[in-house]
């Protein structure tokens, strides 16, 4: 209790809903909500699986173009014990008869990116509350336009940015909110994942396999590889961002004003299809505009700056960067280490282990055995949770629709930085100056 | 043997020159060279103690405008039995006459970093061979006065970066040759050292003990402090940038295009007054105006993006930061990491340090006991080596004023791409096109 108590006076109302929000919205409005899910692929199954451990939550409708896909995730409910979900699969346009239904309170939606913003404003002018899987967005057109749809129509958008609970990222969150780091200087992040056998398999399997994408390839290797072959930038902001833009209160009193991108040369996944599909495979033919790894750095109105690396194309081990540097001390996560000056021994990196121990967020401590298991090392449990809370009371979800609009702005403003060799470009802001409260 | 002959195959000219001159340039024209040196600091006295050490370096001329650094490198010489040297002391230009005498045949400059470019002119026009302390230039045309003086007097100019010899970058360098990590992507390196004891002493001591600088403070902090408190960008570029340059062969085939800078915001020195020295001391009212952390992004001609970091204000334990990655792995010199594909296991990392021994480079297996208590972990003995070697053969040095101009270039452009605002800044071609042969 001392812990929790501890929280609550320090981590301020948004942080705090950020991890639980019934901590702080005390009206409970609904004790099961009704879920619909539109996009039943990988994702989708994965936090439909989420979905259905929960008593609180009916799945009362799924919405796919794929109908194997679509059958598939029916049989997962089936399976569960709990009744069937009506099914929308008949065209590209089929989620609007979801959208239709008052046996849907809210909508997950976890499709190809470029769905991502269309589906979400439908979702929101049908009233019904919006769980929106991550990306980055196409044009800052599309951002504006979720902002737009929400203010007009009063309906929420969460953004599903399940790394806000990995728990290293926690107790840090916990460390900088409670002033261990000091006044926060300077940030990184990242996705640095090399997917080249997501990006391409064999048309059968999700992963590797081969060298077929598009028509031919298969799950995300299906509509994915494409926007590595037509555009150049951060496609991947918000793993890295969502985190540390957290940490220096993005939209709650901060925001980004401006970034630069750059750009490196694009060889790995051409050099991916030839090593496994041969000089004469067709794909060897295919010119991908997506540069290996894209560096992009963001100032702050508060005068922090921010450093994303998109590193997607090449072979290299799993990482998302994070660095969080302050006035008395840096954390660093390839490492997993961190110096604290006055009690780390000077100039020398120590272990970060004790210190996620010791900052360990009690939400974890409480949790732990039911997030045991779930996707992502346990933090999809946290975000579809924290997703049920907010939807249960209609409330405020702890990452908003300007959350959503903000961080995914960062991949249309990377693409025109780099296509302009550089050139600083500016973040609209989409809170119209809420943000300085 | 079998070592030495597989470096003299794959590493070329340039690359092999960097480490010993002597494998390269046939006809030795001295026994032994006259050195002078100007500035006689801790920086010019620590490399001192190097040439006296060594039978082929006869220190001839020694000038400072402070006497007492003066007399106590003379004492070093007198301690080493060697005879003294003529000492030249009288006003900030009477390194002109040293300059004017014959028994003088090369100078080393490790003065204040103003002062590095006008010197190396001067004693280029007096036919000196220059070894150049190194620093991040103030303006472009002080880059150009080099090239200048150079291409006017055929004198040579070599800048002493001694990161290139440093063990685990010989090592990386040696690898990335040989292709191990394919063809080379995106580099980093900086500067990421806590000076705030180097920016401020007590005014007796060099390092620490109070927060004063400038005209009360001593040694770098006399001089040194005086550039956070007016400039804000990269200031000390070449640490980070030669190794990895080096590795991309810059001005060798490739040069650098463009960057973009971003400065954070200015804390941890005032921070730092106003804990060690009380919010009342009168240096608790500077303006410092370099950013805590200065992030520049590198394109360079062949495509490669390089980044690099400045971060000298804030509590944290040294780091220079390198990564090299390639088509075929990626090297971080944080987590002392490696991984190559096909040889690490599945998107793991590798402990780097069995790369590291089998890669050593052959330089360092065969001068390691020399190099053994020479500054900076021993890299200072092969800077200080590769000069004298380059010297006695009057021969081009492995760094070379083009590389000296070029990196050096980083902190004017940086100051001026943080004051646009981040606008990318060009790099001038200061090789005329040279750098393509």
């Amino acid at each position: 209790m001392e812990r929790r108590t501890f929280v609550k006076n320090t981590f301020g109302l948004s942080a705090l809903a950020l991890v639980h929000p019934q901590l702080v919205f005390a009206s409970t409005k609904k004790e099961r909500i009704n879920l619909g899910i539109i996009g039943t692929g990988m994702r989708g199954r994965s936090l439909l699986g989420l979905f259905l451990d929960r008593d609180d939550v009916k799945v009362t409708a799924l919405c796919d173009v794929d109908k194997d896909a679509l059958a598939r995730a029916q049989q997962m409910i089936v399976k569960s014990g709990k009744s069937e979900a009506n099914l929308f699969s008949d065209g590209e346009y089929a989620y609007k008869e979801m959208l239709d239904r008052d046996d849907v309170d809210a909508v997950l939606i976890a499709t190809p990116w470029t769905w991502h913003a269309p589906m979400a404003v439908d979702a929101m002018e049908a009233g019904k509350y919006v769980g929106l899987e991550v990306c980055g967005a196409t044009s800052l057109e599309e951002c504006w336009s979720m902002v737009r749809a929400h203010e007009r129509t009063g309906a929420h958008l969460m953004i599903m940015e399940n790394v806000m609970y990995r728990r290293d990222v926690m107790a840090i969150t916990n460390m900088v909110k409670q002033g261990i780091f000091g006044e926060l200087i300077h940030l990184e992040g990242g996705y640095q994942h090399d997917l080249r056998h997501v990006k391409f398999n064999d048309g059968i399997n999700p992963y590797g396999g081969g060298v077929e994408f598009g028509e031919k390839g298969y799950s995300e290797a299906k509509w994915r590889t494409g926007h590595s072959v037509n555009r150049n930038g951060d496609l991947y902001p918000t793993h890295g961002l969502g985190p540390v833009g957290n940490m220096v209160d993005l939209n709650r009193g901060n925001r980004m004003i401006s970034l630069t991108s750059t750009s490196s040369k694009a060889r790995g996944l051409h050099k991916y299809i030839v090593d496994q599909g041969g000089a004469d495979h067709p794909n060897a033919k295919v010119k991908f505009k997506l540069g290996d790894v894209v560096t992009t750095v963001i100032k702050t109105q508060n005068g922090e700056s921010i450093l994303l690396s998109h590193d997607t194309n090449l072979p290299r081990p799993y990482s998302l960067g994070f660095r969080v540097q302050g006035t008395e001390g840096i954390w660093m996560a390839v490492n997993k280490s961190i110096y604290i000056e006055g009690r780390s021994p000077s100039h020398r990196w120590e272990d970060a282990a004790p210190y996620l121990k010791e900052y360990d967020h009690p939400l974890w401590i409480e949790l732990e055995e039911k997030a045991a298991g779930a996707g992502h090392g346990g933090m999809d449990y946290f975000v579809a949770n924290a997703f049920v809370e907010a939807v249960k009371r209609d409330a405020k979800p702890p990452m908003d629709v300007y959350d959503a609009a903000a961080w995914a702005a960062v991949t249309p403003l990377s693409e025109a930085s780099i296509a302009a060799g550089g050139a600083p470009m500016y973040f609209p802001d989409f809170t119209n100056g809420k943000w300085m409260k």
